[in-house]
């Protein structure tokens, strides 16, 4: 056919047709990375935005925090799919007030953490802004079938990687002013996991590696609600033992007896929340042991209609309320979710 | 080795190593966009980020039309590489008062082209914020060897597609308020090149198969700051002919007679500035012809101390020295670019 009479995309369609992937978008919107592949490849990727004023206060993070945590928390999305990141895109918008040495400061703590993950900067884009924007997109490769958030079945263990709550107590520690208040050692390692969260890449990878894992995502929002995105994926309930939750010595030394809260809503672990079959315990704990990091079997899977539902010592239950942080916990969210449908469901408001 | 001893990355290095296509960046950080490759397959990434305030102003650009040059932007970054775009990623700061029929007007404006490109979007992040924020990345096939901007060489002829200064005589208009005033099919002319330009993805995709182009770019930040763009990569000169802009009936009924000025070095005209062997300009005209896509002869490559000059009918010469927008045209702009080295160099603060 005449170029002209195909048209201007049309000889684009056909050059298509041609490249033998096709369109290959295994897994598109709605679980911590998208899924594409290649003939002989495949890859994940994965978007976060972080503004200036909503994700972050520059009055108690530095930008080398701030660059490592850009792309700390891209990562975690790609370690919940098990997934290996291979590249990173960086956009930025820099208000006028920044100096040379704080941008730097921010490529050093970015690229400390690139390096050390052997993620390579790839390209990205570079404007001027009122308030600083950091918008960060990773592409991972997946050697093994990517575990995505709707496999967990009635019956399934649920378990979480290190120690949960740290990371949002840092917060309210730094959003109190009384980060300077006693227990030095505390609160040192409550503010270190706020700023500079650590992504669990070998345990997602030896997850998806062993399958052991059935349904998986990272603890951003708080531990309830990010296991509300399995049970609504995976159309089950859950029961969380509160006495089992894995809090750390830094959480139990700072906070009054038996306060769980934080550790069940708080946000920005960037844990691992998992589920396993029963047979699997062992073999989970073994793979744990291995990679080095702590998992912890927190609770148990459910009929879809007993909802979430947290159980203490005594066996009093509470059921759970969604109250971790969410972005649009306001008008604006209504009017988004009326809105657009498929495109900012799951994914779009929640990782 | 144990696990335990090979560390959190060591594993995930070990793991990358038996993966086949290894690291795979090809083209990092410096062009329009990214290329990286695995065994059987390559790709190109690219990412821009629009601020409100800064780069659209949404009492004249309506948010249809912000979804489809949000996405543009990229493609044509993908076109001035030869490649194939495939998936977008999107990520979105929305202030509150937008309004649901708003947002949803911004996909189908996005989502309308990305049908016609065969593009798919596969994931992003949506959060509050105070201006609205559009980051855009997207990754593209690489069907064909890239082209990059640095193979012009002295004697290469100078090529631009479609008609420059449009985009930008058209928000000029706009800013002025003189939208309204006579010459409407002109004026609206120059508005539809402002608020919904069209990537060349076709001739880009056939510059790159046919190798006809030498180096390639498109233009956002003006001609002849775009064309700098090559020359330094290239190590060439280039003398422009003002006579052979290729000059709009809007932008010749709107402007006064002679004016290039904005053809010059306005920006956001999306079109594709090239260059070629000096015996390959049948085979360009052809392949124009074929395409569609206007391309017009401008100029050619001199040495690289000539710099870049416009010549006017008289053989009046002007050496050029950049005008077009720059994000950085303050202060920070030097902070920045004395900064970070590599890491900003050319696509970050240029395309």
């Amino acid at each position: 056919m005449e170029l002209s009479r195909l048209g201007e995309f049309g000889l684009i369609e056909r050059i298509r047709r041609k490249i033998p992937e096709g369109r290959g978008v295994r897994i598109g919107i709605g679980d911590d990375a998208a899924w594409i592949t290649n003939q002989k490849d495949s890859s994940l990727v994965t978007a976060d935005l972080l503004i200036e004023g909503v994700h972050f206060d520059l009055r108690w993070t530095s930008l080398f925090d701030l660059g490592h945590k850009a792309l700390a928390v891209n990562l975690s999305d790609i370690a919940a799919m098990g997934g290996l990141p291979a590249y990173v895109i960086l956009s930025l918008g820099l208000p006028a007030n920044l100096d040379s040495a704080q941008i730097d400061a921010f490529y050093r703590g970015l690229q400390a953490l690139a390096n050390r993950t052997g993620v390579a900067l790839v390209g990205g884009d570079t404007n001027a802004a009122v308030t600083l924007i950091v918008s960060v997109c990773v592409i991972g490769h997946a050697p093994y079938t990517p575990v995505r958030r709707n496999g967990a079945r009635v019956g399934d263990d649920i378990y979480v990687s290190g120690t949960v709550g740290d990371a949002a107590l840092g917060l309210k520690l730094l959003q109190s002013g009384r980060q300077g208040e006693g227990k030095k050692r505390a609160v040192a390692k409550l503010l270190a996991r706020h700023h500079r969260p650590e992504p669990r890449l070998t345990l997602g990878l030896l997850l998806a590696k062993s399958r052991l894992a059935t349904a998986m995502i990272d603890v951003s929002d708080g531990l309830l609600q990010d296991l509300g995105h399995i049970c609504e994926a995976s159309g089950v309930g859950a029961t969380i033992s509160k006495e089992q939750l894995p809090l750390s010595a830094a959480y139990r030394a700072v906070v009054e007896t038996g306060e769980t809260a934080t550790a069940l809503t708080g946000g920005e672990d960037y844990e691992l929340l998992f589920c396993g079959r029963r047979e699997h315990r062992t073999r989970i704990e073994t793979l744990s042991e291995r990679t080095g990091v702590s998992v912890k079997r927190i609770g148990v899977c459910t009929a879809r209609a007993k909802g979430i539902i947290v159980i203490d010592r005594s066996g009093q239950t509470t059921p759970f309320r969604i109250r971790g942080y969410d972005h649009f916990a306001n008008k604006n969210f209504r009017a988004i979710k009326s809105s657009s449908r498929e495109v900012l469901k799951a994914k779009f408001s929640t990782s």
